[in-house]
């Protein structure tokens, strides 16, 4: 199965919006290309980053299609095709995929609490729509279900095309029993910024970030010492960064990543309200994270 | 500001889907006029018993006028407005206020978590765009947003048509903090069912519930109870009925609902999926209950 | 079994210490008469506001006999005796029996997590151990350890002289859940001061509290309130007395209580290192509240 | 302050009892000689897995002369000498070090919550009283009192020997944050027995652990393995060992180590009531485990 599986830094995409609010495709495809620039290995794209459950239908299915045209396969691609129901999550699989997709990334969103069963189903509905693979995505920080580690293996066995389980609920005992569970076999990511580093050692296939988007040399640097086996330059760089990282997950990654962009000289506009731009103080410290590590 | 307060059982509506998904409006109006019949004092339409988060925003929109249409000043009635987006919010409030709410009910659901700010200033601008009430509603349950007892008060001294509270953390000494604050002086509702009897009792002005679609009698006799000062009566009216709410309210409230009207004769089909249609298990469960409180 | 069990407002007591550190036993009787006095229609001494724990072996043996000595069947009297092993509480349990008292309070204290069949053993130990009645305490707060409510009601079946239940997790679902399960007939006391108006509303046989060492009326008028059913006016009593019970609670009763003695012109000591006396923010909040209190 | 600091694997020991209750200290030489055998590079006696919280007085004090005597100076030596009084506390490090301990942990333990001063105080006060370094211990799981990376960098700076500190939260971002505001100069241990590869990876100076009653080479392999920069040699060697450290940590470690000891031939009696001795499924289990690894 390694065609299906994707391995190192996958990227995550922000979503700019012009002054009135409405998409800004130019500023988009800057961002697309400088991430691709960076080095990443993959690029995901609306996903908790890229405000995919604050955009209307017809947005949602504008970027999709856009990215992917401007992607043009130079890297792999996850799209992020949660919603709260199933039905709009498999037409949103089936548009990620003729658009090209290399992969569909499914949160169980929920606003009522789903029963295992439901969430199972939900995963059945989309596999059987679609014919390439499914990262499962367990976050109950932002959806709301957390998925045990046991829930997970019942879904990896009764979806094929379910082949990757990103875990950002921050507890790494998850990935040591996904490991052990399945000896090693499963590939499991990373979507805790700050548990980089122990992630990749504990055998992470691979790091889902939006942090590429500000300081992509030094996650990358962090992804190859550990893969080359450097254990102390791993440590090194991982709290070299690790400032940066811890901030723009606990401050909101929508709201920090674009305010660095802009310091970076690339415009993508602010979030989408409610969310507001990065207020003064926070970019005061945004600022000095940015300088110390550019230095 | 007496007329800007709802006193009473304000009984919440479910969304009848037909077979094919689509929306059962036939349906609709016999369950609104069941739960009129039955002696609410009042209807909340296309809150999370309501399924409002799984509709369309077409199908928000027809929800909402037919719901006043057939409602037609019978009762007064509160809209559940809430939308991930502040401008979604806004657009549904207006909507709300010109099909002749009596107030709307505002959430703050959120996917990134919101800063104080954030979330006062959602509350003013919806509380900007309209003339009516607005009951704001905390349940981090749901929204995956806690608003504590001091910014609670400070929307409400900043926005002026915030003039109702509703409690679902299911955390009475919410309820006592809020009422030692204001002297007595704020409107709070009781958003969680089983804890209905203490809500009144620390002296809640109103009970949210889905409860009267199934158990109407019951759920208003406890409240007439509490208003006449029978402790005793109270005490005997809530555990007869305690079974009832705390299962509904914890296998949720549009499955139950749902299952129990089917029950009792109305047909308004399933939730939409993810949500399942009650179980077997759920289903005989639930019937013994109902037979149970109809002897 | 209705000799078995206490009905109404347990005091608790309070363990006054000299300059030196050592037992002040002239200030322990005072406090008690003084407790006896302000009418509460029962004692319970060496809990967690006796600091308990914190005394030496020997020390714990000269409290319980000389309380015992002192109160002389004026009231019934409830001892905590508690320990982390199960031999030192049988000890305890047997000394308190032989002074006279008229239960025993057992909270399962734990250092490394108990298995259920860990808690049975343990209190049907100490159940065989002695003749009289066993109040039953959960307060995982300070124990460690979170007895659900089916284990409550397995050790209830098995253990015949545990006639009692103390439940301090705050949350009102437990005592819903055992009222329900038993029909009515478990005698449950509160042990959350913010919860006595509910508690008592829920059907409390008692409330458990160290208050009564300075706002002894207020108390007792809550108690009466409910028990006669004047729903607006336990109402009105506890709203004037839930700050001083929220205060005194969440501050810590041995800190607080020997403050506010000494205001009241006791003086009992403070509480023993690491527990510091109350600070001089403490002391002049805490004297705001008895001074409001009091007029 | 090289001298101040004990570097790598820290072995737990066990207090053995006799079938009449009593302590066992042949058994508790030999349980010492076979940990120093297996090569650990320290001993820590009377902690959480030597059940120093369930004895008396008397018998910690055996305890304490008993082990410094056997040990006798051929590792350095950790003694656990906390309490829940100050003054206790104060009494068992000053005899740890007359023993010739190497130095003392302290665990706030706590009955009631303990304020900032306090825990600042009472380690002050130990501080102030002996003259060899302490290991300052935070588990809340155990003792009640969560004390944060910022009250831990408190402490450090105003208790001189305060030099090395102990971490069992079970969340690896307590020790990022202690690296990075001290430079990587604070020497933190790990003292959770799952998060043992990604501590030592992340710049633990140590590891606390009763493992290496069991299984000491596969214990000192991994930390070999992370000291020489083996990265995948240190997760192999993790994975084989983890689901041991997890069971022996989870199902507890007195529990779990006295039945592993039998097994392996050396009978340290059972824990002390109210724990009793691993059960029929739990010893089948364990023995599972250790033929595995003996493998």
């Amino acid at each position: 199965m390694s065609t299906s599986v994707i391995r190192g830094v996958i990227g995550y995409t922000i979503t700019p919006f012009a002054v009135d609010g409405s998409l800004d495709l130019v500023a988009l495809e800057q961002s697309i290309d400088k991430l691709i620039a960076s080095g990443v290995h993959a690029i995901a794209t609306l996903g908790s980053t890229g405000e995919g459950a604050y955009l209307s239908d017809s947005e949602w299915k504008s970027v999709v299609r856009f990215s992917q045209e401007k992607i043009a396969g130079r890297v792999p691609t996850v799209v992020s095709v949660s919603d709260l129901t199933t039905a709009r999550t498999v037409q949103r699989a089936q548009l990620a995929e003729s658009c090209g997709a290399t992969a569909v990334m499914v949160l169980p969103v929920s606003y009522w609490k789903l029963t295992d069963t439901e969430i199972v189903d939900h995963f059945k509905a989309v596999g059987a729509a679609i014919n390439i693979p499914i990262m499962l995505y367990n976050n109950p920080g932002t959806s709301g279900t957390d998925l045990s580690v046991d829930l997970i293996l019942r879904i990896l066995s009764e979806v094929k095309n379910v082949t990757m389980v990103k875990e950002s609920t921050g507890d790494i005992q998850r990935m040591h029993r996904l490991f052990k569970a399945t000896d090693g076999k499963v590939a499991f990511y990373n979507g805790c910024n700050s548990l980089a580093l122990e992630s990749l050692v504990a055998g992470a296939t691979g790091w889902c970030t939006a942090a590429p988007n500000l300081i992509p040399m030094l996650n990358l640097a962090l992804w190859e010492a550990v893969q080359n086996g450097q254990m102390e330059e791993a440590r090194t760089l991982f709290y070299r960064q690790y400032e940066m990282l811890e901030y723009i997950t606990r401050r909101g990654l929508p709201t920090t990543i674009k305010a660095g962009l802009k310091m970076q000289g690339l415009d993508v506009g602010g979030p989408r309200l409610p969310l507001q731009p990065l207020d003064i103080q926070g970019c005061i410290f945004l600022k000095g994270l940015l300088d110390e590590l550019a230095s």
